[in-house]
C-alpha cells in the first residue's frame, strides 16, 4: 500500500520543453487520465479521458447524421480469405494484424483476423445489399475498436495496439459524388478538432507512397507535436473502384447497364486526444479545453475561519446556480488544504477553478482562476453566470491561438535542399518544400533525412523554385517532417 | 444480381406461430433489420436495429450517471494468467474463450484472451487505483463488445459469438452498500424493457447452480419467448469479496485499518433486440416499439390521379409539422405502388404509417394505420400532432400489455411431479414450483424434464407445498423452464 501511494501521489517531476518523451506518459497517467493496460501497447481510458472521447463522437456522429450518414456496427472478426481479397490494402496492413486462431480449445481450420480497419468485412455486405442505383448512396459509420499489432515503441494514444475511432464506408454511384463527400467530411473534422479540441492541423493530401492501402488518393489533417515532430490526425480515402472491382460491389444504373460503385473511408481516431494533451498540457499537468473537459469547474472554498459551515453552504449555491449548464465539482473535503487542491484539480487540467473564502462571502464575489494562464479575477456574484460563459470561453480561444501560433511557427518554407536539412535539424517542425512529384525524390529525401512527407496542403500558397531535392520543374509544394 | 434481387424482395414466408426458429431469422434479415456475418455466429446489426440499441444504450447510461457510475474503457484483450486468476470464474468462462496467439507473423508467448467479459483486466487496475476509503465507492461502466465463442446453435442476438453490452464494476467499502445497488440497477432495466421495448420481465435471484461463475448471487430478469422457451435478460451479480481477494483489491478504513473491497457486476445486452422482434414481430413482419423505431412514422402518398404534384407537396407538409419531434420519412418514390410501399414499411416495423390521397387533402384528414393492430383513423389535421402522440403511446402500451399477458400466462403454478412434467409439456413456458433448495433435486428435474431454474422470483406469492422433485419441505417457490 505504501509503495502505491508514494506513486500516485507524485506529481509531473518532467519538465515539457525538456524532456517531452518523459513529461507525456507522466502527464498523462499521474493526472488520472489513463494507465497503462496489462498487455504492453493498450491503455486504460478512464472516466476524464473516456468522456473527451464520447463528447468527440457526439459532436461529429451529429454532423455525420445530418448529412445522411447511417451507424452500423460490423463483427470484430474477419476471416482470412477476405483480408487477402484486395491486394494492396491486404499488404498494407497484414504486418499489423493480430489472429485469433483458437477458442475452448480447438484450433480454427481459418484463422480471424482482429479488424485493424472493416473494409473487407463490411464490403462483403455491401455486395450483397446493393442491386440498383436506388439503393445508392450508402454511407455507413461505425464507432469502435480497432487492433493494429505495431511493433514500433507504443506511445499512449499516439501508437496503441487497440484504439477507438470512427470508420466512415461510403458508396456512391458515381465519381462526383463520391469526390464531393471529401470536403464535407474533412470539414467536419477540423471543425471538431478547432471547436472542441482547440486544435489546429493542415489539410492535404497525401503522397502516392503514403496514401491509405487500396486508396486512390487520400487526405489528411496534420498535426506537429510541441517536440516538432509531425503526426498525422483524422483521415479521408478516395477509394475510387478498387474495393467494388475485389468485392464485386456493382448497381444497375437508371439506363439498365451494370457499373461498380464508387467508394470512400474516412476516421477520426483516439490519437486526438494524445494531441489534445500534447499540445495544451503544461509542466503542472493536463490542461483540458473547456468543451470537453470531464470536470469543467472546481470550486474550492477556503476554510481558513470559523466560518467554515457557513463558506461551504455559500460554496455550495455557487455550484448550484452552476450545475445545471455546466459539469462541476464541488471539493469539500475537509482533510486538504487549498493549495493541496488547487494543485490536484490543476493536474487534472480543470479549466476554472472557483475559489471562495469568507471575505470573498463577505463582500459577495467569487475569485475565478485560469487553469491555462492562472490568471485570476474576482467576480461580482451578480455576473456569475456570465463570467463563466466568457471565461471558459476565453480559454478555449486562447489554447487555440496559442496552438495555432505554434503550428504556424513550425512550418519553415524552405527553397533548396542545405536549407531544408539545416532549418529541419535546427528547428524540427515541417518543411514546407517544393517537390517534383516523384516518388524517388521522397524516397530520396526521407533516407538522407528521416523527413517523409506529411501531405500536400490544400492551401499551396505560391508554388516557387524547383524541386528541393532533383531541381526539376516542382509540381507542388509539399509539408516534409519527421514524424512520430 | 438476379438472385440477390430475388432473395432480397422476398416477404416473411414462415408462420410466426406454426414456425418460430424458421419465421425469427426472416423478419430479422429480411426487414434489413440484421444481416449475418461472414464468421459462423456473428451478425451484422444494421441502421435499424443499431439505432434500436444506442436508444437503449442512451437510456440506460442517462440513469447510471445519474446514480453515479462513470464509463471508461479498458482493453479488449486480457493475458492468459490474468483471466487465470479467479479459480471459478475461469472455469465458468475458459470453454468459450477466444484466442489471439500471433500477430504480423510472430506468435506471442502468452497468448491473449478476447474479452468474454472484463472483470479480471479491470480489477488489476482497480488494485493500483483503491487505496483508501476516500477512493470508494469506484463504479465505473463500460458500453463495448465481448466475444464468447460458443459451440452451440448459434442464434441472431439470443446467441452469438461477439455482441454488444453494459458492463457495470462496483467497488464499494461495505456489504451494505453493496447490495444497495442491486435494486437501483434492476429497476433502471427493468424500466428500459418496459418503457423502450415493451418488454416485461421475471425479476428474481439465480439459483447457486446457475449463477455467474464467481458471484456469491446473481439476479436476473427472465424472458418467456413466443415459442415457450425461457430466456435470460439483463443480470446483476454481488461477487462479494471473491474477486478483491483474489486481484487484492484492498484499501485503508476510516480507523486505518485494511479491508478487502466488496464488489458488483451487471449487464444488458444487444440479446434484449432479439428478444423485442421475437415477441412483438408477426407474419408481416417486424413491429418496432416506438422510442426505439430507426422510422417511427412513414407517409406514404396516394398518386393515383393527376393530382400527383399537389399531394406530395401536401405530404411534405405534413412531414415537416412532425420531424421535428418525430423519426418520419415520406416515401414518394414513384415506381411503386401504396400497397408495394405499405408491406415494405410493415415487414420494416414502422409503428406509424400516414396515407395522404387526393381525397383526404380535400376533406383536411390523412389516415394514420397502426402497424400493431393494423387499425386504420382519420385524422383532422388540426389534430395531427396530438394525434399522432397519442397513437404511437397506444402503440407502445398495447405492445407491452400483449407481451405482460403472454408472460403472465406462461407461468403455470405446479404442485407436483406429474403435473409439473404434464404442463412442461403440454404448455411449455415456465413451471411455478415449490422448490427445496437442493442442488441435487434442481439437477435432477434438469436431466429428467430439460427444465433448469430461470430465477427464484422475488415476488413470491404463497410459499405452498412441498419440493416437487423430493417433496421435502419447500424453500422457495422457483421458476423452472426449458431455456434457450
Amino acid at each position: 500500500m505504501e509503495d502505491k501511494a508514494k506513486e500516485k501521489d507524485k506529481g509531473i517531476t518532467a519538465r515539457k520543453a525538456e524532456d517531452f518523451s518523459e513529461w507525456y506518459p507522466q502527464v498523462l497517467t499521474r493526472s488520472g487520465f489513463i494507465d497503462y493496460g496489462e498487455v504492453s501497447g493498450t491503455i486504460v481510458l478512464r472516466p476524464s479521458s473516456y468522456f473527451a472521447w464520447q463528447e468527440i463522437k457526439k459532436a461529429v456522429d451529429a454532423k455525420f447524421k445530418k448529412d445522411g450518414i447511417e451507424d452500423a456496427y460490423f463483427p470484430l472478426f474477419i476471416p482470412d480469405r477476405l483480408l487477402m481479397k484486395e491486394k494492396e490494402h491486404m499488404e498494407g496492413f497484414n504486418p499489423e494484424v493480430a489472429w485469433v486462431t483458437e477458442a475452448g480449445g480447438a484450433k480454427f481450420p481459418e484463422r480471424l483476423a482482429v479488424r485493424p480497419t472493416s473494409e473487407t468485412i463490411m464490403y462483403v455486405s455491401f455486395a450483397k445489399w446493393i442491386r440498383s442505383w436506388r439503393d445508392l448512396p450508402l454511407r455507413y459509420n461505425q464507432w469502435n475498436n480497432v487492433v493494429r499489432w505495431e511493433f514500433k515503441h507504443p506511445t499512449p494514444f499516439i501508437r496503441t495496439r487497440e484504439f477507438l475511432w470512427n470508420e466512415g464506408h461510403s458508396v456512391f454511384a458515381t465519381k462526383e459524388e463520391a469526390e464531393k463527400e471529401r470536403d464535407v467530411i474533412l470539414g467536419i473534422y477540423e471543425r471538431l478538432l478547432k471547436d472542441y479540441l482547440a486544435l489546429p492541423g493542415i489539410i492535404g493530401m497525401k503522397s502516392d507512397n503514403e496514401k491509405f492501402a487500396g486508396a486512390l488518393s487520400s487526405f489528411s489533417i496534420e498535426h506537429v507535436m510541441p517536440d516538432g515532430f509531425a503526426l498525422q490526425g483524422p483521415d479521408f480515402h478516395l477509394d475510387g473502384q478498387n474495393f467494388a472491382k475485389a468485392f464485386d460491389i456493382k448497381f444497375l444504373n437508371k439506363d439498365g447497364a451494370t457499373e461498380y460503385a464508387w467508394q470512400n473511408t474516412f476516421a477520426i481516431t483516439t490519437r486526438e486526444l494524445g494531441v489534445m494533451v500534447a499540445m495544451h498540457g503544461d509542466d503542472k499537468g493536463l490542461v483540458l479545453p473547456p468543451r470537453v473537459a470531464y470536470v469543467q469547474i472546481v470550486i474550492v472554498p477556503i476554510l481558513k475561519t470559523d466560518a467554515s459551515a457557513a463558506v461551504i453552504e455559500f460554496a455550495g449555491k455557487v455550484e448550484q446556480r452552476l450545475s445545471d449548464k455546466y459539469r462541476v465539482r464541488l471539493d469539500s473535503r475537509e482533510e486538504y488544504t487549498p493549495g493541496f487542491k488547487f494543485n490536484e484539480w490543476e493536474m487534472k487540467g480543470v479549466p476554472l477553478r472557483i475559489e471562495v473564502g469568507p471575505r470573498d462571502m463577505a463582500k459577495g464575489v467569487v475569485v475565478c482562476a485560469r487553469r491555462d494562464t492562472g490568471a485570476k479575477e474576482e467576480v461580482k456574484l451578480e455576473d456569475l453566470e456570465t463570467a463563466v460563459a466568457r471565461l471558459l470561453d476565453e480559454v478555449h480561444e486562447s489554447l487555440y491561438s496559442k496552438a495555432k501560433k505554434f503550428l504556424d511557427d513550425s512550418v519553415h518554407a524552405v527553397r533548396d535542399y542545405p536549407e531544408f536539412k539545416k532549418t529541419l535539424d535546427e528547428k524540427k517542425g515541417i518543411m514546407h518544400a517544393p517537390w517534383c512529384g516523384d516518388t524517388k525524390c521522397e524516397l530520396d529525401i526521407k533516407a538522407e533525412t528521416g523527413a517523409k512527407i506529411t501531405n500536400i496542403p490544400f492551401d499551396q500558397g505560391r508554388l516557387e523554385g524547383n524541386c528541393v531535392r532533383c531541381g526539376k520543374q516542382a509540381k507542388y509544394m509539399a509539408n516534409f517532417a519527421r514524424s512520430y
